[in-house]
């Protein structure tokens, strides 16, 4: 078996079997296949696509290319969810500590922020002492004493994709989607859990750019995880306007932490919830509306709340100064005024993204250092009514050139006379 | 402008622009352009093809990365012929010293056999004392004076060729038209010849299957080379069957020897005719009729046959050895019989250039020796009636497996009871 006929093969349309795949996996992870013959391989996936089997074999494959972990303690417990990346999104902040207040287990890895898109790891590093590393040990004791601990993603889950995402970003072939599945999923199953709740977004923030696109993805990982023996739910929501009101580390951190408290409602409280909800519903075996209806409980009675304190603490994280994290950054605000009256008709929300990371709260490479402070509160929103004159938002900066993030922010927004009609948050759920 | 962007943009199904293909060309022959960032270009190119533009722009780029010869000098009378590739294929060795004869001049450069297709290099070193390499000026001098020079070729020709080349064989991105058609007729263009006549095969020994495949590829490259300002024509020919009687390359040599001394006839013979006549013919400008038959009074005539004798003078070879070349080499022979009586109905031509491999007068890989004495004359093929026990081919080697490559002839062959449909050698002309 060489390189040659296994790219020869799916270039010429025909599917790959699992020693092939397997072939192709190992080889490239030793560096005995070389860049170029892995770059011809993925461009002919890119074309020709993959079958069910082979994007499951793809997965497998690079899920045997590094460590797994071993969550079975938890029995049918535990409990992960995956965003495939939007602007503002800080579900997780606010759903793995509710999900854990009603009895599953979030033993989760997480990353760091790039490009337009934030990351759990960087908003988590904005409250003062959070470790972001524990033991092998520590992790699994915590997420089974408190039920939740979330650490940063370890290199040694799923090295293969590592590589591959790596050469896929310089060689226009990451859109595809069994290698985008199969991206997501290796890492997702490496890591664990029962129970898997994928949060697929679509719009002008999201990878996918049609609700159409985000569901097939959708489909293919649910019945991807499905193979592998997990229970799976894919929630298909929209990211055609940041999430929530505060794009930026410390400013989501606070956000999530008052939708907890209960101080903030409205698209990041219900989307939260329904993550939350279905990683239960899908753990306990209980029908959708019992679990929303459980979810809301335990978040309104502060018990949600109450576990994220104890799991800040946990990670010697500062749990007192969570009500007030923003006041710690001290962070020079400057508020855009509305150019018009009218209404937002729609806001660019991957463009909204890349304002937060000039105002240096995200990356541009992976080496770029973050002020955990920056970001955007977001006044107005698609839909909402404007004045000529009032706040549409409030930048927050140490750079000097605010100004132009502000204009920046306002070449992301379009004006309309009338209402836009109304985003629904959630497109579909799927199981 | 960045390669990511072009393979993008190429794998998205748009048309390159020359800023964009020269961008590519020049970053990938310095180097700043990596090769797995090429490889997804050209496995992208497989997909997408190129207009004939964009294979205009890419062999204009790819002449651009190097050296091209001037042989202006020559005003209209320049010619050149190209093979695809074959098995048996003598025909540069007839044709040219026939071209030269007819008044052409012939400054050629020509490559070495690899894999089952020999190499015009090869079969010229089998003439004791043949200088292989002449300084640019020697090759100009003895061009003009005796009207034909031929030389290895040189690397400073299209070294974008060199690099593309070794990465589409790994990748497998060889079988892509306008990657084929910039391939050949960039070097074919920088090699300077005002008159080129391309010999493009097809059939179970050569590269292009069927002849439908064959002729789109000769169409595209005639085209190509008239936008630069060429005189082309292609000659679509029969490789289903080895070309002549004998491979390998002192017999190769033998055999073309012996059609310029008229002792030789058939298909080999008629090719030769075909694509001297056609240069004569565009060089010229008169009716192909014309040509063929002024080609045919010069082969009789024994001027062609003159004509190669002064050549190889001219490069240090032994012209008295041309008539008993093969006696030179006393290779150890061994004649395969016939198992069956009948016909022979289909000769594997790409398998017959692997036993003449086998048998030491090919090479697998560039850095093989070859036995210049090896190889194989055959005595009977496709449509010839045979007889149990009658010798098939003698086989010449020096190496002690010569039964197995016996074996291996023999199951190249199919017989038949009844004379198979006779094979046409040329299938068309095309200008």
């Amino acid at each position: 078996m060489t390189a040659y006929e296994i790219i020869k093969k799916k270039r010429d349309g025909f599917a790959l079997d699992e020693a092939e795949i397997g072939f192709l996996i190992d080889g490239y992870v030793k560096r005995s296949i070389p860049d170029y013959q892995a770059a011809a391989f993925l461009m002919a996936v890119f074309f020709r696509g993959m079958t069910d089997t082979e994007t499951y074999l793809l997965t497998k494959a690079m899920i045997g290319s590094g460590d797994v972990i071993d969550l079975s303690v938890f029995g049918n417990l535990s409990a992960d969810k995956h965003s495939t990346g939007g602007v503002g999104d800080k579900t997780t902040l606010v759903a793995a500590p509710l999900a854990a207040a009603m009895g599953l287990k979030i033993a989760k890895m997480t990353g760091r922020g790039l490009g337009h898109t934030g990351g759990t790891v960087d908003k988590l590093e904005s409250v003062p002492g959070y470790r972001i590393t524990l033991s092998g040990k520590e992790f699994l004791r915590q997420a089974g004493e408190i039920g939740i601990a979330v650490i940063g993603a370890s290199g040694e889950l799923v090295p293969a994709d590592k590589l591959l995402y790596a050469l896929r970003d310089v060689t226009a072939t990451v859109d595809s989607i069994p290698l985008i599945a199969a991206s997501i999923m290796s890492k997702k199953l490496a890591a664990g859990a029962k129970n898997i709740v994928l949060d697929v977004k679509y719009g002008s923030g999201a990878f996918m750019k049609t609700a159409e696109d985000a569901e097939l993805l959708a489909q293919k990982m649910v019945a991807l995880g499905q193979r592998f023996g997990r229970n799976m739910a894919a929630v298909i929501s929209n990211m055609d306007r940041p999430l929530g009101n505060t794009v930026g580390n410390a400013l989501e951190l606070q956000e999530a932490v008052d939708v907890l408290r209960g101080k903030v409602g409205g698209d990041i409280r219900e989307l939260s919830l329904t993550l939350a909800a279905e990683l239960y519903a899908l753990a306990a075996g209980v029908p959708r509306d019992e679990a929303v209806q459980k979810a809301e409980q335990t978040l309104d009675s502060g018990a949600a709340y109450e576990k994220m304190r104890r799991w800040i603490a946990a990670q010697n994280g500062d749990a007192d100064a969570l009500p007030g994290l923003m006041a710690l950054y001290a962070e020079p605000a400057v508020t855009v005024p509305c150019p018009v009256t009218g209404y937002i008709a729609h806001m660019d929300t991957e463009k909204i993204g890349t304002v937060s990371t000039l105002l240096g709260a995200g990356r541009l490479t992976k080496e770029d250092r973050i002020d955990l402070g920056a970001g955007i509160r977001i006044h107005k929103k698609t839909g909402d009514p404007v004045s000529a004159g009032e706040p549409l938002c409030t930048l927050y900066s140490k750079k000097a050139d605010i100004a132009a993030a502000g204009d920046a922010y306002l070449s992301a927004l379009s004006f309309s006379e009338t209402a836009p009609a109304p985003l629904p948050l959630i497109h579909k759920i799927i199981r």
